[in-house]
């Protein structure tokens, strides 16, 4: 069995259609974003699209969902693509018509799903893959999700449990699923003040991974999971979040310098705590709301600088959650500075050497030996943030986003940062 | 409308299934029962006969749940009796058969539910008595019992949801039932941190027994009832559990002393905080481990005549559970003192005047006008238990177990009481 | 030994120190307003003037503590008044000439009191009234108060516990006290997890005034108290706060209202929950920041009679906390409507019959045997609060401020009401 | 200023007075052991002979305390030693005499010290080093040690604060202390709901200890340290209690297994989470109870070596804790296997590979890069635990305390072992 790190050595990195289209992303969207990562982001990295909550759902079409929707759903119980949002899913094919073609664009295919099996198949007493075992016998009546009513877990000490779950991903696999993001299972409390009642279902999901002979990333939701948990998501997981959906939003920002501070040094290759989704751009398409509707990230120009300085520095996950067609040139330019998204993928050592709530300083090595400050100034009002790095000799810094290097007279540093600005610079030395 | 204190005056008496049958008793056991409370009982002021839980499913035969059995529905959405158990069901005739038995016995008749509407309703998305509206447009996917798999909640803010409510008391009113035992309704915390989180249910069953037109003693599970609702209880209930379920335990005995202490400033006619059914005679006939199945009560019998001294003169309501054709001459001695049960039929003045983990001391006033005393010995070891009774004069005290009148010399009382002993009596001034 | 309840028959009425002069405090105050009270208030029944905090701290001079003071002490590790604040304690009197000009004006004297045995004593090792005894073996040192630092907590298992406080009060008797309000002790939470872990304290000190040989008023300070240990306040106090401290604030009254559906079935004679302070006229004379200092109450003219009303009705002890002898002709008229004040002193069946965010109606049955309403619109906007009071025939309603008589047609009666206002009335039957 | 870190770069080994006399040691005890280890000890790298708390108080003499005794002190409300205990303090030379010995010896001198200034000085309001300010005006009243009654917190935000503990760091520096355990600050509430509550006082002491210009590991007592404070605490302490108090029970072993799992991602040089002392050999020879007196550690032989096994590959701090001349043979063996102390002190890598209820499997890479596995059985009953560790090619495994060589056929490694022993070993490669 292969070892679950060796499939994401490095943070993963790709475009999630949550942020931009909610519960209602069609197959010409998930495609079209497909495309333009292809065309504009594959060269920085990118690599994973993937497709959020209720693709099972023939009439889901906002981030409300309608409760007790009839779901699609093949002879086993497992839930399949709705055909009319995904019309290429026709005749039994599922996701392997998607997969395909963004496999043929040199990029992977994730689907998000959620622990457990369907109500709906408990209710109507369907067959599960195992012989004589129905949904009705591998399902715990209390075990539910308190934001969604799709599914309830899975008991696992059952018969027909662990193999459920092994026919869940060997269908995935079949499809060609590369990423499944499991939600309603880091943070998820049917077990009174558990907030990580789900840890048996982690441990089927791993076995039915490792059982389906096809590499998949495992990344868990919602946050936040808990960190005494930490040994446990490092050796079941491949990401997990620290955090309650994350968006747009300063205080978000703020606790997440928090939550980087607790988490660092579970950072490793193929354990990624996840600072969730990058909601930048153009969000919520679909949302009823016309304040919300289809917004520009409320984040200032340099708060989105600032996300991701932090998400790069702390080498979370980097899941872009913009409808990407839409990107201006500014966004744009934040996901494409290839020397960050190095610093992100392959720097080591990473670690706050301040942290409070008026400012942060991180530090990593880079790949070439190099150390790496970042700078970040958390008021909203102008601030001088200095120190001292622990560098001998002559020496400059190079920007990262100005791409100067400046010489350094004498040990301290200095910067003068507006409100929520942030530096991230490389030390070279003479 | 009528008061719905009206209806309870007095702390209702009568018999439940759940301790002896629990989820499995039939039509012949209920009307066996009723029966020889006919015959012994009903003299004596015990007139409920109350079917508990799952009588609409079929396969019910233990105090254990199966869960997502499907279950007995009728068109809209209501559940019915399992025919099988209870044949006189049959041709869409519910329990009206059984309940015009019962009344012909001069009797009551009482039956469980849970809050809330079916779940295979929801899946399968059957009508409710509201034109255009079904079970899943009522239903609150994330408001669910933790113990029991049936039903989900009922949203009380959408359209259907009452007139739902009133449905099932309108068929229940045309059965003929007097006495509605609700359960996952006073203590269950679907929404954090709130163990009284269906509120607003138990003000939409208040309506719904109101427009019913039938008298109906509305009796609200499980405890513990969180006693800062008290007022909300009050004046929306008949009785509500104090405690979780109350068995022959020794120590669920001592809480039950602290939980009278809390409550009883809250008993008033109408309103009657409930100490749960009398664990006496033989229990659990259909209990799969045979060390509990077909027990006699294990309380010793100085603890019986504790509980039943606690229940009278607290003013609990007295639901008998054991089998009661299986009562041997010392059970029925218990429930047929006709002097205890007129203490919790009519005293008043109910009070503690000692409460602590030792010992307790009660008192209340008779119909008579006479002070009451209980004294009981909470130790498991002899006790002498003193105190000096507010009364000026000469007086004697009159023991309602023994029947025995004893003159009393100076002003203090003392008792020598054997473990778990308790003396109840009645101060007779010359 | 004389039954406690009976030195408390009806709701306490007095003055207190603490709304108006905080710890600071001084003779000509405390016998200014005593003044006051005789000339314009004893008549209504007002008769306690009350000392607050830190009376014997030299320096006191405000709201806020001077930590770790010196603090005047007798011989016995008591403490005994700051004679540079009060000149009449001088060559060891205390607060006798005091207490006897007080009931000189045929009124009645009260002091504060923090439960415990000054730190200075024990850091000094004084002595106790009993030999052998010193301020150190009988402190806790981990018993303190949260917000003030001048006592240890008093362990009850140790020699010389008792005859401490037994000290104590025995020499308030010799001083004349009758109203000893101990703070520190209905709610504070040394022992980890339990509010009232100072549930010995409270029976030393209701043994140390049965001892005393004198009546003395026991209230218990702060709050809010456990409602769970109602029984035991009950058994041991006179009064008892229901809250933390009340102030002038729109909030604090709401959640008064839900605090009194809570308490009122344990308002009982020599039982009284306790609403706290009456903040009215002027208030904090020696607070340091200008925008509070000798301030008129904030609440609005409604607000004031509301708070008049609830406090009633509901029956808690009046103490009024504003600068008496600054008293406008408004503020006087509240506290001088005497059949209110009769109301709170000779109701009963006191209770809530709607209680809600938005509105409530209390009732009761005056000392005559009418019905009283009073209907509050605790919303701050105009709404009309309608109800039926359960009477039979023709009656009218008798405002009890505006002192007319309406008469009225039909069953129901509808009130129109500003922002925050309550009317309070009879029932008057042809 | 110094890296903090420098002072520890591998974990503190030495020896703890607590564990065999508790509050009571005295000065030819605490020299007798550091004799102890100059003989038997120090050529392993044990080095600190720490004298733990209450060496201030005259009549300390087990392991309770005297309730508000009274402390030795100087002229600026410093604790000193107790003379009559430490008689070479004479003459306000402090522990400079044995500090001389101990270092004479080659060993270092650490001393035991409670946050805060002394309770005595305030009440006695004595000066401090700052003119002006005294004692008292540096407490803060409600900040106090629950378990014990000496000192008051000090308020980090008003004048003569830091000068205060300056002074402390810089008298201990005089004397040539040369480790500091400060206690009731890693794991304090005088906050509510906040562990860490002392998190202010922590940071003046880091600074007093860097303004104080000699070298002093940090130790910060007690536990548990909350994991979200890792930052923090690695910013400011060289070893921080995980735990409570470790004493000779199975179910506190169990748990540490538990707490390394949850830590060991913030072991690094200079920053040691603590397992807490080792009570091996002859424990708390002060004890009243003579079932505990002079006891040898209750720990099975397996039990002990465990304990042993996973202090070492977790890299704790290594702080014996019986008295040393007691030690038996096996006792001594223990704290004597070089290559065990040499993974304690220079492996790295370490990390559990599976970690649950029944046992363990650590790993770690020794100093010249060989792996380490540690196998544990938690188990009260025999066990085979098997597992495959990531090594390529023919290897054999040295058992680290039989000191045997043993050759692996095929890639599975399976010990069969007794109730809760264990194994560790390096893997040698051919």
């Amino acid at each position: 069995m292969k070892d679950k790190n060796l499939v994401a050595l490095t943070p993963p990195m790709g475009f999630n259609t949550w942020d931009c289209y909610g519960a209602g992303v069609n197959e010409e969207q998930l495609l079209g974003n497909a495309e333009y990562m292809r065309d504009n982001l594959k060269q920085y990295g990118w690599e994973y699209v993937v497709c959020d909550i209720e693709w099972f759902e023939p009439t889901a079409d906002s981030s409300s969902y309608h409760y007790f929707a009839d779901l699609c759903m093949d002879g086993y119980s497992r839930l399949i693509p709705a055909e009319n949002r995904f019309p290429s899913a026709k005749g039994g094919k599922g996701f392997k018509p998607i997969a395909d073609k963004i496999h043929a664009m040199g990029l992977k295919f994730g689907i998000h799903i959620l622990r457990g099996v369907p109500r709906q198949a408990v209710h109507r007493n369907t067959p599960t893959v195992t012989p004589g075992v129905t949904a009705r016998m591998i399902a715990q009546g209390y075990s539910i999700c308190p934001w969604n009513p799709d599914m309830y877990g899975v008991d696992y000490r059952v018969k027909g449990a662990q193999e459920y779950y092994d026919s869940l991903f060997e269908l995935y696999a079949s499809w060609g699923v590369d990423f499944v993001k499991v939600d309603d299972i880091a943070n998820t409390e049917f077990l009174p003040n558990n907030p990580y009642s789900a840890e048996k279902e982690i441990e089927m999901i791993r076995r039915a991974i490792d059982a389906c002979k096809r590499d998949m990333v495992l990344s868990l939701s919602p946050g936040p999971a808990p960190i005494e948990k930490a040994f446990h998501l490092s050796q079941n997981a491949n990401m997990w979040r620290m955090s309650g959906d994350f968006w747009d939003r300063s205080e978000a920002l703020d606790s997440m310098f928090s939550l980087c501070e607790k988490w660092y040094t579970h950072v490793a290759p193929g354990c990624w705590p996840d600072c969730d989704m990058l909601p930048l751009g153009v969000l919520q398409l679909n949302e009823k709301d016309p304040v919300y509707r289809a917004r520009r990230s409320r984040f200032t120009p340099n708060e989105q600088k600032t996300l991701m300085n932090l998400w790069c520095i702390f080498r979370s996950p980097l899941m872009f959650g913009g409808e990407m067609r839409l990107n201006d040139e500014f966004t744009l330019s934040l996901i494409t500075n290839r020397e960050l998204i190095e610093i992100n993928q392959f720097s080591c050592a990473n670690r706050p050497i301040v942290s409070n709530a008026e400012k942060a300083i991180w530090t990593c090595v880079d790949n070439d030996g190099n150390a790496v400050y970042a700078v970040f100034n958390l008021k909203h009002e102008n601030q001088t943030v200095s120190f001292t790095p622990d560098e001998d000799g002559v020496f400059s810094i190079y920007d990262l986003w100005t791409k100067k290097e400046t010489p350094v007279t004498g040990r301290e540093l200095s910067f003068e940062l507006e409100p929520r600005e942030s530096r991230i610079f490389r030390i070279l030395h003479k």
